[in-house]
């Protein structure tokens, strides 16, 4: 019988005497469908990137293998290099030549198999998710929290000059003009999700996050995704530990079944499950990270936090073994984490790292106490975040994980600006 | 056996003489859960929304309904209304008012039922899509293209004085030095899905989207969420309709399913599915619908387009059955809409009205012919677009579904503000 395929993309032709192979991809899997073409029905514009329809018959081919034998072959789309095509055929080209192409760059092997894993891994997140029952909230990305505090954030405002002279009152300027204030890019939802949290219990949300730094390493983009969860009448970190725990093997589990042959396009043949597996995490305080820094000769004080390089020293200490550092400085973390009951210089936070990233999850429990935190309010505009521990209120935890980050430590992907299709980074906002 | 909950809110207390009855929610669903207080344990703080931890024994009731005889209970959290808790016991307010409270609203029967249904159909979402190997593309919030070119975006700067002044080079300004360009936030995904559309095939992506308007009408927000896909080798309406309706179907009937008593709570007893759900969708060309509206009276100009007030016309006429229209005039649509075949001053393009909300879809077969695209093109920042037809072209087409457009449809929701956790319109930006 035969069939009409409309197809795919040419990506390897072998040209022979009689015939010439094509291997077709449909882009939905890393397999290739071999067409066999009779040179007399051979397009004169078929090349490697270009698209086909075909009409042929299904056959099993010497080795067993599904290949089609065409009757018909039409290019739908020419692709020729001489014009301005940027990949030539059989040539693999490095990640940062790529990434100037962020158009076509989906079409390489290496990207499309990074982008079905990041779908099947969104997919795995918001299963495990909806197995827990937990709910999944849309936080908003328009805020006029500048939560962190830290100042690195986006300011919105409409570009129409027209729609700024229609809404312009008295007291206001082109920053506050649309929305009654100045409005940023969220930095997290974290503080939307403790309002859901504390009527609906268990919630989480996976979305854009953003931040303004001046930070070009392989390890920050502008624009990222950050899987935020809360957890409802949580009052110990281990809990939440636990939680992080059981829901990244999950992934890594989940995953390397799902699409074991786009990791081994993208991190090698080689690539499989990590030995962590099926291990426990590894749990340090942070002054017992401190002393591991301080035997492997880093001059580490206390009051400065752990850089990239010490983080990624603790992993090796660790045998590549994912580690959680618990019980911070006060003074290295936010204002809403909870003290640590025994040592009130400290606060119940944790940061997971990992090989790779380091970092790649942040969390704690969140201060409960109305009058605590009351103390400690940055900001009069976060008076509604502080009336949610006078009504009603229940202890919760949660955490925030960087997808790209945890995309990197997945594929094993060197560089963050790889792991999402159209990475933003200061002076790239390319298309 | 004595079992200790970790339990939830109190949505409703009844003091009898010797005990008192509480039905505690934990917010998962709208069920309670009856719990039986004798009079000597009951504590003095405990009122309607406080939040309460138990330790009691499960048994049946005298209807066979579970209920929690109470041994202890603790109140984690109190809610006195006299301290400023906005909501009375056993008060019903109206949308407007409990708009004033998002911190607080999801603690409502009606808001809290929403953002289950909303979690519902966003996992309904993702499942119809991935069940049909749609790749979920995550779209990138920030863009250097004014997609729609109707110039109605918000623009994004870093509000840090200091890594604009660290960044700043000549040529530059406040709205440029960040990315090297003026960066906006999205309108549409449409044209980043094409280009992955291009490579991987079928695509879609769900996320947050924006419009810097000055409306304030019961369907229209700044900040939305749109469910948009692209369909590979599409070249037909048709094949785009069949999809539309299938997928409209597919939630409709899931949700219904997955959430009856949460739409009870929202739209009354009586809510059920629509009559229309084992109908085919109704198809009316541009010109038929407005034939439609002059025979109502209706004083329609071709060059005008349709209306909200029209929209609903053609619903109702339509007997209240989803109805497509079809083949618009070109000078109402966008640049990137293909031409019809037989009529140049028509394209490929349609839109879905709705009940409640009139238009609740837009979509449209894509140009793919990259002569006429470069003479529609609106801006040299689109080549990379334009160079998608260069390059292993293929035709595609496409839609864009406001999510709470369809969420008002599916709840009977008037005011697209209550659709969502926490709505951004003009003036309107709390938390």
């Amino acid at each position: 019988m035969i069939v009409n395929y409309r197809l795919g993309w040419i990506k390897n032709l072998r040209v022979q005497k009689e015939v010439t192979f094509a291997d077709v991809s449909d882009g939905s899997c890393p397999q290739r469908l071999q067409i066999v073409i009779p040179k007399s029905i051979k397009p004169k514009t078929l090349t490697t990137g270009s698209s086909v329809s075909v009409a042929g018959i299904l056959t099993k081919g010497p080795r067993g293998q599904l290949e089609l034998v065409a009757e018909n072959i039409d290019v739908l789309g020419e692709c020729v290099v001489a014009d301005g095509y940027p990949f030539n055929p059989r040539t693999t080209y490095v990640p940062e030549y790529l990434r100037q192409y962020l158009h076509f760059r989906s079409r390489t092997n290496y990207i499309s198999a990074i982008l079905r894993v990041r779908n099947s891994v969104t997919k795995h997140i918001h299963d495990y998710f909806a197995s827990k029952q937990f709910l999944n909230v849309h936080t908003p990305i328009l805020t006029s929290n500048d939560c962190e505090g830290a100042g690195e954030v986006f300011k919105v405002q409409p570009e129409n000059e027209q729609v700024i002279k229609a809404m312009m009152q008295e007291g206001k300027n082109n920053d506050t003009v649309y929305f009654g204030t100045k409005t940023y890019l969220t930095v997290s939802g974290q503080l939307h999700l403790e309002a859901i949290c504390r009527s609906m219990g268990n919630v989480y949300t996976l979305g854009p996050t953003f931040r303004a730094e001046n930070s070009r390493s392989r390890l920050h983009l502008s624009e990222f995704y950050m899987l935020e969860a809360e957890l409802a009448f949580c009052d110990s970190l281990k809990e939440l530990q636990d939680v992080i725990e059981d829901f990244i093997k999950f992934i890594f589990t989940k995953t390397f079944a799902s699409n074991i042959d786009d990791l081994h396009i993208i991190d090698g043949e080689n690539s499989k499950i990590p030995k962590w597996i099926d291990k426990d995490f590894i749990v340090l305080s942070y002054d017992e990270a401190n002393k591991i820094l301080m035997k492997k000769g880093f001059n580490q004080s206390v009051e400065e936090g752990i850089n990239k390089e010490q983080e990624l020293a603790i992993v090796d200490y660790c045998d590549g073994i994912p580690v959680f550092i618990i019980r911070w400085p006060k003074t290295l973390k936010s204002f809403y984490m909870k003290d640590t009951k025994d040592d009130s210089t400290k606060v119940e936070a944790l940061d997971l790292l990992t090989p790779i990233t380091g970092e790649v999850v942040g969390g704690s429990l969140r201060e409960d106490d109305y009058r605590k935190l009351q103390l400690k309010l940055p900001s009069d505009r976060l008076k509604w975040y502080l009336d949610l521990r006078k009504f009603g209120n229940i202890p919760t935890g949660g955490f925030g994980l960087g997808l790209e980050r945890l995309m990197q430590v997945l594929c094993g992907v060197n560089n963050i600006k790889d792991t999402l299709p159209f990475p933003r980074w200061p002076h790239n906002c390319d298309m």
